[in-house]
């Protein structure tokens, strides 16, 4: 249920992706653009088509926000791999953008794209003027700098500190790294229906945490292959980890225990959570 | 009455940078958010604020939009001037931000600057849900691919051509580079009323086009220290400019004609447009 909904969701989003760039002048940045967003697994933008759909929310109007948080999250990668980033030359198995074009394409491009989520999300067609204000709004709070840019600038920070983090530090900086995306995926959906987002924001803080501790543990163990990207760079680099401070047992435990607390949240929906209860099982049990 | 009122404008928004910069974690990247916000002459902050004073709004909600562009304006210097794209050491007489820090925290700042302009345009106090959903719409557009990000992926196109570019096809570019985001602000007025923002909007479109002839002829015959960055670099590169597709009394009789239009699109307001009208006699005439 979960893997083939996801599978139909990323597909719908790749089709929004083409309405929208079809309608941009034909340049390098712009081609760039259509590229840095091809592929990945499309988690974010399930959990807002599947948050809309528990909710009652019209697929047509949840589709923009969705494919808004993918741009968002593909511009984050593309200036995440640039040379004075991460310095990473593979991503989702191909070249990175500043390997296919060149920096300055790559840092406009992601600039562009950032521009892009927040006009997908603010679309006409996403709902009344409340539920657009809303979702832009709570947007530009998350990937900020008290959302995730802040998570980058502590984790930037703590490579040049004298200290390893500990389990609250990194707890922190990885609410703000992939947390604070992942918990406005999972709310969208009740924004756009005007429905309290308490719920659906405890099940995503949860999902979050286990999500990168997920990426933690293959980091460690995984198959870069089927990852699409560079491992255990982390570990060579000496950096704290969820694994390197709770071992490989023990992050194998909180992640499970995340996923329970994950599943937990989503109660007072009942069995029309079903799917995204299977999401919190999934992302504690890639591969990829 | 311009110049004292662009003066205090100014100051207005410096103490609004201070009152939201306040609220941020103290790290390298917070730190040069706030540096790269310093300075400047605060025009297309100034244009937020006077439209929307002649329109009778009041400038407690007018002053989130006003620093919202000014950060978005922010944001593109900080990654214009980085090695990748201009190269430049200088801007608005101090180091720029890669030099003062280092190309990670440039782009980052960057990018954290862009969120920080739509939470800003999208600030609950700037007014109702329309207004705030129209301004934060309004300024991805002006941003993004089709607007500013456009003007400069045209500009990066234009460097590896062949042929120099027509004095059509420079237009279109700095219509994107630099006029989207003066378009923006002086149409943030009459958005934050609900007004019609057609005559803004001719304002503004004839104002932008004269402030970038106006900077063409600047950097020909300017004052690098008063200007506070490195100047002749487009006639160096043997880029086209307006001046070079003019000539200099050309570019000049152009820009003057254009403020003749700035001028007259402001007819509908009568004598309370009286400061927008001299700004745009300000624009022609500025020494930096």
């Amino acid at each position: 249920m979960f893997s083939r909904q996801l599978a139909e969701d990323a597909a719908r989003i790749e089709t929004q992706f083409d309405l929208v760039m079809d309608g941009l002048d034909d340049l390098p940045v712009t081609r760039a653009m259509r590229y840095a967003c091809e592929g990945g697994k499309r988690l974010r933008g399930f959990l807002v088509l599947e948050s809309a759909r528990m909710l009652g929310v019209d697929p047509a109007r949840a589709i923009w926000a969705a494919t808004g948080i993918e741009a968002l999250h593909a511009y984050s990668l593309v200036h995440d791999d640039l040379p004075c980033m991460d310095d990473d030359d593979l991503r989702r198995g191909r070249p990175t953008v500043h390997k296919a074009w060149d920096e300055g394409t790559a840092v406009l491009a992601g600039d562009a794209l950032q521009a892009l989520a927040f006009e997908l999300a603010g679309h006409p067609d996403c709902g009344d003027a409340q539920v657009r204000a809303d979702l832009t709004l709570s947007l530009a709070r998350a990937s900020g700098a008290r959302g995730m840019v802040l998570g980058q600038a502590l984790d930037i920070a703590a490579e040049t500190s004298e200290t390893p983090l500990t389990l609250d530090q990194i707890t922190r900086l990885q609410a703000g790294k992939t947390g604070a995306l992942i918990e406005w995926s999972a709310c969208a959906g009740a924004r756009l229906a005007g429905a309290d987002i308490a719920p659906l924001s405890r099940y995503a803080r949860a999902l979050g945490l286990a999500f990168q501790i997920a990426d933690d543990i293959l980091d460690e163990e995984g198959d870069a292959e089927k990852a699409g990207k560079r491992l255990r760079k982390d570990a060579e680099a000496g950096k704290a980890t969820f694994v390197s401070l709770l071992g490989l047992d023990g992050a194998k435990a909180r992640a499970a225990e995340l996923a329970d607390q994950a599943e937990a949240a989503l109660a007072p929906y009942g069995a029309g959570a079903q799917c995204l209860r299977q999401a919190a099982r999934f992302v504690i049990s890639r591969d990829s």
